[in-house]
């Protein structure tokens, strides 16, 4: 078999057979086949596309291109959730302990962030003490015991993936379907969960701007975990303005932590709620979605989630304190409300803008080597359907170097559109996908 | 300016402008744009294709790449012609004393041949003492005084078609009309012609396979020329069965020496005369193509293009008696004939497949690296349209690696159809593209 052949194949549009990407997958992540080749293959597959089953030759080729984690130790059916990322997304936070409090395990490996904000382990760290390197022996033993477990993601899977990322990342070949679908679902699936909820954010702050493009990725990553064996449920949410209030690391738990305690803000309740559902019945916790969310529900009410989340907390050395005292999480030196310049109804607010603004005052990378301020953010005030008068406050930025301030506050009034009409709140849920169905709100 | 927003251009089907393209050729050449983006790029151009105007920009930034030679202390229109290549093409040898024969300059820089046979340059090489290394002075002074010189390709032309040709070689991104036009097109133009005539070879030897694609690479040469100020014509000649009798380096030297003295194969001769009486309109030392094919005619009948060659050779330190004394030249060993197994009319006889016998007899190279044998080849005795009985010779094969034989003769008698009905000659020549014309034959 030769690489060449290969390119020449997708770049006439035929299809490739599982042997073939195989042998693409393998020979590069050993690096036989030089990134020249492989950027052409990815040029090719880009504009040419791959089918379903090609994507999921793909993925499964990414996936044993690293170790494969076993969690066949763990009892019970192993739910993972993956949200392709959005800002003030710390839905893992709050919905880990929700799940495992209604007794479906959650045993899940999470990464770090590049850009708006920092990921779930960046947002646990925020927590004294809290440590997500764990053996895996540890591993086992505590979502066994506690039901709940949250890791880094080892170096050591899908290998290929991260090489391949990187060349995409400089050739202009990332924002392809199937490539996006197999990147994501190569790791979820050597993460050895045994069934999928992938949370597809979509709208402007959002990787997938679009409806009908989030719609698309779900699709394709169902069809991945479904021609896995794994059963997997995907859900388009709303990312055009943040999710909830708080963005930014240590601002992000305590939202996390209000939402437990039953004072979440209403669209990330929503979420979390439903979400949750869902994991119960992949988890088969509960026999279907209205008893599901009936489970979640009551596990905020009656606190078992809160518990949950403070043995959570502990048995991952962190300080279960925290869940009643927040000023023993990392607190910014400046807090500082943002106010209207004029009055009207709150029609948007560019989730990205906000985004960038929250990770100019330090709450996000720029680049890997970008050192976090866990304390730096933004909490606002105000959400789209709003009403402000002009200087009533849209919002706080929490942020400790003050040569930041400016150039932050500038980019995040910029992402307010305040208009006369009367303004809708923003839907949150536009639809589900699973193997034998897309339905859409 | 970044590559990576000028390979995404491309990638959504949008026209690269001339900065761009320059950027991209300069920064490639430089070594400050990697292979890994280059071949992206490439493989984007590949699948969306360059309009005409993009394919002059690429063009003269692939020109200017490199030296671009000055032939202006050179009298009179410098015509070149270029030959997209074919199995038996040894054109150039009669055709450049013809033309001097009739007055107009040629001042020739020829590169080597990589497949069937050798190029020009390793053809020339077959006359004793020959070379075709020259020094500039003696290249003008040469053309001044006989009207002819041929000389080898310097290395500093085109530089970035050198390294780009390479990378397309092995990223399947060789055969796109743009950009096999703009690397054929920037060597010539770097070579300092004022007029060009391009011979297309069309057909199972030739390097564009069917008609369509020919005319459309013609076209796409002609616009290249004509879109920086350089006449050109394209003419799309017949390249599905051997051009002449002879292939091999110094079998066709003696071909080309023979239709000097008006005893040419009726195909190698039609395409001389044809090719020649459109160099001299170029060089408007004809007013038109039938005063052309006049003196091309009587430059044949009245010595002096055999004349011209005779200076030619002596002028580049050859030994001109070979013009009468083919001994000289080098002699194969072996000559053995090769005989029909049925009777009938050829129909066919695959250009590439006697190609391919003849380079394994050791008249082409495989490699770069590979060493000629100049006296190896095949001399055909039959053409298309030709009675054959049982026990015929088809040819002769001459060689000195008797180890070869079996194989190369294996591979020759396989080019071969033979059929009952009576078949007609093949047409020479297609059509000629002009810049505000496409005439088919």
């Amino acid at each position: 078999m030769r690489i060449y052949d290969i390119i020449k194949k997708k770049r006439d549009n035929n299809e490739l057979t599982k042997e073939e990407i195989n042998f693409f997958v393998e020979q590069y992540s050993k690096g036989e086949i030089p990134d020249y080749q492989a950027s052409a293959l990815l040029m090719a597959i880009y504009l040419n596309k791959m089918n379903k089953q090609e994507t999921v030759y793909l993925t499964e080729a990414m996936m044993n291109s690293g170790e494969v984690i076993d969690l066949s130790e763990i009892k019970g059916i192993k739910v993972d959730k993956h949200s392709t990322g959005g800002v003030g997304d710390k839905t893992t936070i709050a919905l880990a302990p929700l799940v495992a409090a209604c007794k479906a395990p959650v045993a899940k490996m999470s990464g770090r962030g590049l850009g708006h904000t920092g990921g779930t382990l960046d947002k646990l760290e925020a927590i004294p003490g809290f440590s997500i390197e764990m053996e895996s022996d540890k591993f086992v033993d505590s979502v066994n015991k506690h039901k709940i477990a949250v890791c880094g993601q080892t170096a050591s899977i899908a290998v290929a993936d991260k090489k391949m990322y990187a060349l995409r990342d400089v050739t202009a070949t990332v924002d392809n379907i199937s490539l996006i679908a197999a990147s994501i679902m190569c790791k979820k699936l050597a993460s050895g969960a045994n069934a999928i909820l992938l949370d597809v954010k979509t709208g402007d702050g959002a990787f997938m701007k679009t409806l009908d493009d989030s719609f698309e990725l779900a699709k394709a990553m169902v069809d991945i975990g479904s021609g896995m064996n794994r059963e997997t449920i995907g859900m388009i949410t709303d990312m055009d303005e943040p999710l909830g209030f708080a963005v930014g690391n240590s601002l992000e738990v305590i939202e996390a932590i209000e939402t437990l305690k039953g004072n979440g803000p209403k669209d990330f309740v929503h979420l979390c709620e439903t979400l949750g559902a869902y994991m119960l019945v992949l988890a088969k916790v509960a026999k279907d979605y209205e008893e599901g969310i009936l489970k979640i529900r009551h596990a905020i009410s009656s606190g078992e989630a809160l518990d949950k989340l403070k043995v959570f907390i502990e048995n991952q050395g962190g300080d279960k304190r925290v869940i009643d005292d927040y000023s023993l999480l990392p607190k910014a030196s400046k807090i500082v409300p943002i106010k209207s310049s004029k009055a009207g109804y709150i029609s948007k607010i560019e989730a990205e803008e906000v985004g960038i603004s929250a990770m100019i005052l330090g709450a996000g990378r720029e680049t890997k080597e970008d050192i976090l301020d866990l304390s730096a953010g933004i909490v606002l005030e105000k959400k789209v359907g709003d009403y402000v008068r002009e200087g009533d406050i849209l919002a706080y930025m929490h942020f400790n170097k003050e040569e930041k301030f400016e150039s932050a506050k500038e980019r995040f009034i910029r992402a307010y559109s305040i208009v006369e009409a009367k303004v809708a709140p923003r839907k949150l849920i536009y639809g589900v996908v699973t193997k034998n169905e897309i339905k859409k709100f």
